[in-house]
């Protein structure tokens, strides 16, 4: 039998490219008349008049061309999976797999623009570069805390979305799957300690979407333990504006200590720490009884769940294909760009990602929540109708909204 | 009955988008198993072995993802058609149908990477950026003399090849048309007095191509008419070293005045000057016995054809469809783009383009040609295997020849 690996590289090589780019319009047609009557709509000369048109009224480019269906997927390699910085060429399959899942679970074209500049400044320019061609901008495995500073800065500069998977579509997958197994065990928002590992990309996206829904016990841990305010700095390191938010809001009581210690009567478990296998059947035992624990990392977990569960563990997820509870963002990337696109919504605030969060938590109706099936699977049909349709009544209804200003 | 306007843009509002990004597995594939086993190879966990691999040996890009046939049309919208500085967005329907002939006519994913930045050393940066998802770059549409240079640039300084079709593409299938058309009238080569109109890209290119299929007499002609050694700057503009190029290797004579002047006695005129009906009746009679015209500018050529032959001229082109003789970069720049993929050969040397030129004409052969037919259609099947073979044979033979460096 072979490997995965050998699975996975052999499958690569028989394919070249999980992707590729193709007319909307048939050979035939194209050339259907002798003398080139398509081939003269869809290039010159009369194609001039469209780009004409467009030239006019650049909002155009939405009618007219693939703009409004264009995601660029943007990926420096810096911190790809649990491999880390790799570099952009080692991150063009997985970043082809994220376009094969837009495509096929939200009809989405999504680029992998795959770049070399690993600079930021130099990555916010070339994204500004590029919007034209762009409906949306993912920003993808880009390392923290570069990226948060970089998706800020987009957010703000670009007239299109800009949607940060890592962040955004990992908070929304975790807080609808959170909700579900708080439901499953009968206890409040309110009441639960929850303890995030990892305060990169995901932790920060995770913390921001849980103090949106009003949790109010949470604690942040990075490889220096808990976060907590008045930390010391990282030697050598400069400030983490972000870190000193998750300082700021979180933590109430200055915990200090390790994630062994901070983890103790903890509720809620939460791994984002892109290392396997740091959580131990004893950390797990002193968390309080029916514990959550959202062993995330990939493609090794902070713990396996049949430890986990064997170490008192009442409901577990990971990250990973092959265990119950994937926690997948490709649940939320797809159908929140869906949305971004078609409603031409600019900015995603906190609120409505919790709103998604919660719609997408709906989805497993309550007689069919279980320890095994907390969130709907990838391919559930049922998700990006619910998602679309929760975002265009946010807009319609909320307070914080952007459209784009174009 | 609906004008050409309205017609090209109803089909482009009907298409909305003339290309799309698809995934190469159906989605029953990617989903074929409950419990992921077809997604952990495309997605993760199972394709970071993959990205491992490829961080290792960057090269096996190549192998793994569609990098090996990916092909940036970049587009700053700074000069499209005969429109001119239309910005990006304005671009997208030029260089979308642009993409629909790469894939159809060679099988090649081009990706119309329109952006909005006009910067040269900003589009040079931009361009080096984005070098690892591509396997090829072909600029388009850009202003000259600005383009040259970032061209220039660009196949120093990428360790993939730079294509630019308005001036490559285009002084290929000028040459092959020429060829041929010089056989039909039986004049040779080192004999033809040729005037070119119009000294940016598309000129520059043509007089390369020509000067390295060893025409002696070549006149290029601006708007300030012919183009001499010693000739006064352009008040205001800084040197064009372009143009001073052309002065040093055409016109010996030094020969000064307008186009008008200029064309008289030629034997071949070629109109590349971006200014329709600019050529006279009284032009022509001025030329040579069995003059050739290739009234090349879109969508207004310098003359129509059939005021060309009512004044004398033997073989007309232009460069629209809908007319006999369409020079058309078609013919070209997917067969060529196709073969610098395949063969991953990084600079495509002048005299490997008088080659492919020549090929290009042969297809054509003798008992056939004729004044209504000196090129290959743009569809026509023989021309893609042609060009790959004739470039094939160029690198294995070639003195000037460079293969890619990595």
């Amino acid at each position: 039998m072979l490997s995965k690996k050998e699975d996975a590289i052999n499958f690569h090589r028989m394919l070249k490219g999980k992707i590729e780019i193709q007319s909307r319009i048939s050979p035939e047609r194209v050339f259907e008349d002798e003398i080139g009557e398509v081939l003269g709509l869809i290039y010159t000369p009369n194609v001039s008049f469209v780009a004409a048109e467009i030239a006019n009224n650049k909002e155009q480019a939405y009618d007219y061309t693939s703009k409004w269906n264009n995601v660029a997927i943007v990926c420096d390699g810096s911190r790809v999976l649990s491999l880390g910085n790799i570099g952009a060429e080692g991150a063009i399959p997985v970043i082809e797999g994220k376009s094969v899942l837009f495509k096929t679970l939200a009809g989405i074209n999504a680029f992998p623009l795959c770049i070399s500049t690993q600079n930021k400044e130099e990555i916010v320019k070339l994204v500004k570069d590029i919007e034209p061609i762009f409906g949306a901008i993912n920003i993808e495995d880009i390392e923290s805390p570069k990226v948060l500073e970089i998706v800020e800065r987009l957010q703000k500069e670009l007239s299109i979305p800009v949607f940060h998977d890592d962040q955004h579509g990992t908070a929304v997958i975790v807080l609808a799957a959170l909700l579900n197994s708080l439901q499953l065990i009968k206890k409040k928002i309110s009441d639960v300690k929850i303890v995030i590992a990892g305060a990169g990309s995901a932790g920060y996206g995770i913390f921001k979407i849980l103090d949106a829904a009003r949790f109010k016990d949470i604690i942040v841990t990075d490889s220096r333990g808990a976060i907590y305010e008045g930390r010391d700095r990282e030697p050598g390191n400069k400030e983490d504006l972000y870190k000193r938010e998750i300082a700021q809001k979180t933590n109430q009581q200055r915990m200090r200590g390790s994630l062994s210690e901070i983890i103790k009567e903890a509720d809620v478990f939460v791994g984002v720490s892109g290392r396997g296998k740091i959580i131990t059947r004893q950390m797990i035992q002193s968390m309080n009884k029916d514990a959550i624990v959202f062993a995330l990392s990939n493609p090794e977990p902070e713990i396996y769940p049949e430890l986990a569960m064997a170490a008192g563990a009442r409901v577990v997820a990971t990250g990973r294909s092959g265990f119950a509870n994937q926690v997948n963002n490709a649940v939320v990337f797809p159908s929140v760009l869906r949305a971004l696109l078609d409603l031409k919504v600019k900015t995603l605030a906190e609120n409505m990602l919790v709103a998604v969060a919660h719609a997408i938590a709906g989805i497993v109706d309550e007689a069919h929540i279980s320890e095994r099936y907390i969130i709907p699977e990838v391919n559930d049909p049922r998700v990006l109708p619910v998602v679309v349709n929760t975002i265009k009544e946010s807009i319609k209804t909320h307070i914080r909204h952007d459209t784009v200003a174009r």
